[in-house]
């Protein structure tokens, strides 16, 4: 699907021009950095849910330590743009807790905490999708995917991003026919444990605090050191995460 | 080594009968686990540290959001068992983001948030160390082995913990002789790369937040939900992360 072709069928879900100006965003971001199963091909996808495109997420409490938004039936990339933008415009003084209920899909989340950090804000985010990884010994899917993505800003340019799934392989690979839906397992081979329980961790963190439905919980905090430049040095040139 | 031999060790290094106790009961609670490499044999590593057997460590900034502690010259057990004990005594009303300066070692970090567990909180706990994990690609180390933590009160009984460390090996296993140094990569076979990118974005998260040495983030939140019993019916009896 074509940048134009999108961006006609999602104004064709009944999305205003700001929504779609934030999905749009979203998936080129993907489509530029080869996560092509977060890009554009994902309009499609959007197509045969249900949800309002009329929604828009309300931030339900607002201290100083914690924010509460509910993603009511918007699409959940629309909760974190509205979240990303509120914690932009006004960052903590110190450190937040932003628990978002109802707020699926979330997309690739390394966009949203780059975007943090381009803001100079250190941030870590997970969000559950429905159940598809079963436990290590076989059985009913458990959990979901539940990726873990860490921004952090740098001094010297670009921040470092991680963002993992805890899949062997994602979804969207399933519904390419990239992969097998058995192969759709928690990554590490003998060591898929250790996904499996960070899976779990996951899931019920965010689960403890948004809900029954899939949510997300970010944690957003002021650096106060700059530690990007000096390990870029130690590691030689090699690739960090989130580096094109 | 036996728990009264630990317990005598301990005393010996200048330790109060307080720091002896916590000490104590965190390695005999890692025997318990079958957790030996975070058990009675840590004394004798203990004793070729370089600590102060009489410094605590202070709670430096105190907001609702964030609380500061500098771990000092005090071993890092103890900087979070006076953690542990501060946050269950005052409970954050929302969330609390907590960062540790200058705490090493650390322990199995699932015995600290099964503690804010049991007394009712989510924690999600991570923790940096020397660095010993290297590139997929080689070179030399770069993360510690960064393990994340996340424990999740229960309706029905005792708390699910997950405790994950990045390292396919532990150091400890390496120090016994029952891994090669070499084995001290990043866990997860051809799929290395991601739990090397959890390495460095939690090696950065810390750092970003608590500078230069080993420090711990912690972030606590009390629950809204009780997720837990659903997941343990939906596992039909499959082992659950940190059930024994």
């Amino acid at each position: 699907m074509t940048s134009q072709e999108a961006r006609r069928r999602l104004e064709a879900l009944g999305l205003d021009d700001d929504a779609v100006g934030a999905l749009h965003a979203h998936f080129a971001d993907a489509e530029r950095r080869g996560k092509a199963g977060h890009g554009f091909s994902r309009v499609a996808w959007l197509e045969t849910l249900d949800f309002d495109g009329d929604a828009r997420p309300a931030r339900v409490l607002a201290e100083e330590g914690l924010e509460r938004w509910d993603g009511s039936r918007a699409l959940g990339y629309l909760v974190l743009e509205d979240i990303v933008r509120s914690v932009l415009a006004e960052p903590p003084a110190h450190a937040r807790v932003v628990v978002a209920e109802r707020c699926f899909p979330t997309g690739a989340l390394g966009y949203w905490v780059r975007r943090l950090a381009e803001g100079g804000l250190v941030a870590a985010l997970t969000a559950t999708s429905p159940r598809r990884l079963p436990h290590p010994a076989g059985g009913p899917p458990l959990t979901g995917t539940n990726p873990l993505a860490i921004g952090i800003p740098s001094s010297d340019g670009a921040p470092v991003v991680a963002d993992v799934s805890m899949g062997a392989v994602t979804h969207g690979d399933v519904l390419a026919g990239r992969a097998r839906p058995d192969e759709l397992v928690p990554f590490g081979g003998e060591h898929s444990h250790k996904a499996f329980a960070l899976a779990v961790g996951l899931e019920l963190l965010v689960a403890a605090l948004a809900g029954p439905e899939p949510g997300a919980v970010l944690v957003v905090a002021r650096p106060e050191h700059d530690p990007v430049p000096a390990l870029r040095e130690l590691a030689e040139g090699r690739r960090l995460p989130g580096e094109g």
